[in-house]
């Protein structure tokens, strides 16, 4: 239970091979191509896609890089792209033949046999499907005859063929063995294809899958396929019934990942080609259902432990330093709770109201964070388990003779997730490790209930990795997604939950990285506290002591305006820094203490009614109410 | 002639008021409400439009902030945005017409009488042109009675009026002096409706002007707008032609500039200011040609100098530390320049080629870096005040008694340019500074001829600003734009000239800002020689021991199947490490350097035929080899 580093080494490789085979396309991680392959080697992945200018821009021959992917246990299962083949000007299809000669010879050096070929985006491209397979026909016999296979494969923005439908009548009229189809669910799913006709395609002619998610964008097709393409998972397409289809036809190739995206074009290689193949293993299980018993069978091999059922938050831990520690324990105190134990060998102090459990962990950095989040699950063993397979690095505790055998995996900001089942008898129970002080237990009154949600601030390039985690791994699925103008830069945020809404966990970031300008830390991270009586929580809280934040007297004025709240509850939240929100579904009563220790404050939450969200709209208040309240501590 | 830091105090406001008033909507910049007003008075602007939330957040009293924005000298000329006013429910229309009245309320204490208000968004928005004129002009009634105005205007995602056309069919027809309309440029021009019309509405109807640019983009409209505007002159909307229809029609408030940017909202909000405040300078510059004598005297009275008239690359300055001095003068001299001459009182060597003049400035700070550019213009003292009026700061250089009086100004970058008559008989000739070598003169041979451009990577935060601030000081128009996948993320590049092509610079950045993945200095700076014989000076270069970079067979070889140029030639460009493109224009041939003193490197370039681009497609294999040059020599 210390405060971890961010983890950036990847997990061993995967021993055994398994049945279903998992690719990477060089472009879709950053760095040289030599980069490229050590990263998808350490993430366990059977293959790569070269993708070409990777390969052009390298000082290793492509027999040198043949036999690198050997030493790492890497197949290169295709060569891409060759664009923009076919032309109805003859002078040009016979340059594109020689061109292709060429590219021939380089795939030779690399021993490997399929390449990949668009469907021509220029305006000299030829319309006529017969036409088209006839120099694709063409094509094939040059590659048959160097043993090569051509993967044909229609691009959304293709100036003629760009649908599977249009491809797929060339390649049956070409009628060429060495002349096959690549489908990419990017390219079908952009344009709203129905996919499942992919079943009707003979699975001799379905030479090789790319799988890419993306989240729904109205815009340009080229820029969105270009920018913004996601890991399975991460986006919005239905991608199990996707692969589903493909299965179903008889494709027994790799399940080959081609993402174009530029936060994972320009982040570490070795996190983002983690993070794609969990997208792979966390698909592979979601189609389980979708494909006959036969190839169940196949996708079974990569079986995970079922996702746990999740029973709520067990403890939020906040690593604090010695400086800290007094002003975070005497909030808590203020806010009701009780020092109600201590750790066996560890500097950390148990904290309770209600069901809501804090630690606060004096081993910390200076500063405090949230350090570590614990969850409530029937089978610790087992979730533990499902998590190591999806690849998350393991955080082993020491621990005492005495003490439970506790186990976490870090999340990909450096959050630590434990897995527990409090008030077990066995040495699963974590609370065995903490000796009660014996200064009572709590008050029993209408305060704090338990923990609503911890909020956590995402580093810039793991946004979309961290969503993709805590899904696989605990089953959160995004809730709603968010974006507010805060002081100093757009934040995106995006709120995840198990089914019965007992994990809340709300994740931020800046929509830009950020520079210089601002406050060094922007959006501290959070724990908030659930109550049925927000006021008198926050009544009480203000008469001992607590750093409750003090909000503007213009956000009163203006929620007068906008929501007309009873006058009389208007003056207990203006008097008290009581925030509202309302939706259609119920209202949300909420307060905010101060940043403590640098890095982290608490918030106490009321539900009304089916009041899901999280008062999002009144988050730039809240900044720029921590900001003054820093400005004036004299931080940055 | 000093590595000068980046420049972020602003220029002093401006004396005396212009007629053409200038403001500036506070959402426009970063920060809380405080920052915002200080950072546009600083600017020079007249007034601000203060945006509804960044009140709701501050903790200033609106009677505060109107004495705060007094003692600043800023009018505050509008508050905004009043949104889904009209609506088909009567009782909401009640409740808005309270809401109003609570934002009277607040207006008053700020001392402003105009108010926006946005065209209804929401399902419930009403249809009928005579029913919102009927709930309008309630609304401008009540206004009214507080001595208060409303101006409506048409958002181009309004859910029923979304045109200019048609809020001002409705404001006609609810006819009452209190409501008038805003007038939005990117809400107009967006739809691509024709801002012609606009000359016909009476003048005393036009209340509000808002202007923004934004780069034509093919995406849902609302993102476009909310994500991706630009202040005047960055973009690609005839803005000019937009204003003249505006002023013609007889308004004579003031030039607001309302702008939603992800960058601008996250930077320095100072520095952003006098971008937005320079860019209605050179707006109104621009526009006086397109509106009626009388207007035109008011335009007058923001009169700016001049565009200069340049002719080439006086000089590019490099700043360097005692220790890479050696290299770079190594270099220099490898690739046939001559030390010419030194300068009276600092360490500054010059060296020549042609007409390519580098100075060497050794009083650095460590590592290597383009300090300065010098551009010739026949009258630099009117592009100095040119560049001054345009507010950017000034770097006055100190000189000794004998020396020239030479001036600079510093780019968004820090790059100090200079105006330079070279060969003038007159003190203002920089070269009356340096004291001739006497070691010889070029050789007069066919090798370097001139500087064909200079390559600055750009701060991400400063990539729009300073394509305004080139254009608007040097009259330098993009060239083209480009993006290309580099190894360690995508880069946006952006070549802008002089219309005789004299002077040519390429801006480039990252597409995001960059995380701690990959090289520290991903993308050195570089000056561009030309030549006639590329291959020649090539040569010459590596037999005097120039460091040529080496680029890969791989190149060659994708170069091959690609352009398939004579096997001769490619096998020279091969033992040389020169490059080609080709484009309809004719080709390009080029080589580099490596990156000497860390972030500096030379390219050596030959034009043929028509081509006027730079070779932007072989930049990753550039950068690849450059991240292997460095990785050798032990950089990060």
């Amino acid at each position: 239970m210390t405060v971890s580093a961010r983890p950036t080494a990847a997990p061993q490789p995967a021993g055994p091979a398994t049945h279903v085979r998992t690719a990477l396309a060089t472009v879709c991680i950053s760095g040289t191509l030599e980069d490229k392959l050590d990263a998808a080697a350490a993430a366990g992945f059977d293959g790569v896609e070269i993708f070409e200018p990777d390969l052009v821009a390298s000082s290793s021959s492509p027999a040198a890089v043949r036999s690198r992917c050997a030493d790492l246990g890497l197949s290169i299962d295709l060569y891409q792209p060759f664009r923009d083949f076919d032309d109805v000007r003859p002078e040009v299809v016979e340059a594109n033949l020689r061109r292709a000669e060429r590219k021939f010879d380089v795939m030779e050096q690399l021993g490997t046999d399929l390449v990949l070929v668009c469907s021509s985006c220029i305006p000299t491209a030829v319309a006529e499907d017969d036409r088209i397979a006839e120099q694709l026909h063409r094509l094939a016999v040059r590659a048959a005859a160097r043993g090569i296979r051509v993967a044909y494969e229609a691009l959304a923005w293709g100036r003629e063929v760009n649908t599977y439908e249009r491809s797929w009548e060339v390649v049956r009229r070409a009628d060429h063995p060495a002349l096959g189809l690549c489908v990419d669910s990017f390219h079908i799913l952009s344009r709203g294809s129905d996919p499942a006709g992919i079943r009707d395609i003979p699975a001799d002619k379905l030479f090789f899958l790319q799988l890419a998610d993306a989240p729904m964008l109205d815009m340009d097709v080229l820029q969105w396929s270009r920018h913004h393409r996601l890991f399975p998972g991460q986006g919005t397409f239905d991608l199990p019934a996707f692969l589903g289809h493909v299965l179903s036809a008889g494709y027994d190739g790799p399940l080959s990942l081609e993402v174009f995206n530029d936060v994972f074009r320009q982040s570490d290689p070795r996190r983002t080609a983690v993070d794609a193949r969990r997208s792979l293993l966390a698909l592979a299980e979601a189609t389980t259902d979708r494909v006959p018993p036969a190839v169940r069978g196949t996708l079974a091999s990569t079986a995970l432990p079922p996702e746990p059922t999740l029973r709520g938050y067990a403890f939020a831990e906040l690593a604090v330093d010695a400086g800290s520690a007094p002003a975070l324990a005497a909030t808590l105190a203020a806010l009701g709770f009780t020092h109600s134990g201590q750790h066996r060998s560890k500097p950390v102090q148990l904290w309770r109201y209600g069901a809501a459990t804090v630690l606060v962990n004096a081993s910390g950095r200076p500063g405090a964070a949230v350090a570590a989040i614990g969850v409530e699950t029937a089978d610790p063993g087992a979730a533990l388990r499902r998590a190591e397979a999806l690849l998350a690095p393991a955080h082993p505790q020491p621990h005492g003779p005495a003490e439970a055998d506790l186990s976490a995996v870090a999340a990909p900001d450096g959050t630590e997730v434990f897995f527990c089942r409090t008030g077990a008898d066995d040495a699963t129970s974590w609370l065995s490790d903490f000796v009660p002080t014996g200064t009572g237990t709590d008050a029993g009154d209408a305060g704090i209930t338990h923990i609503d949600h911890v909020a956590l601030t995402q580093p810039f390039d793991s946004f979309d990795e961290a969503a993709l985690f805590y899904r696989g791994l605990l089953g959160l699925r995004t809730q709603h997604a968010s974006e507010v103008a805060a002081p100093f830069g757009l934040v995106r945020n995006r709120a995840v939950s198990d089914a019965a809404r007992t994990v809340r966990l709300c994740l931020s970031v800046s929509v830009l990285r950020r520079g210089e300008w601002g406050p060094a830390v922007t959006d501290p991270q959070h724990v908030a506290f659930a109550t049925d009586d927000v006021l008198a929580v926050a009544r009480a809280a203000r008469a001992a002591g607590a750093p409750v934040l003090d909000i503007p007297d213009n956000y009163y004025d203006d929620l007068d305006a906008r929501l007309a709240p009873p006058p009389d509850l208007l003056a207990r939240m203006r008097e008290l820094g009581v925030l509202l929100d309302r939706d259609a579904d119920g209202e949300f009563l909420h307060f905010y203490t101060e940043v403590l220790g640098g890095r982290v404050f608490f918030e106490v939450v009321q539900r009304v009614a089916g009041y899901a969200g999280y008062g999002e709209l009144n988050g730039p208040v809240r900044m720029a109410a921590h900001r003054r309240q820093r400005a004036r501590a004299g931080d940055r």
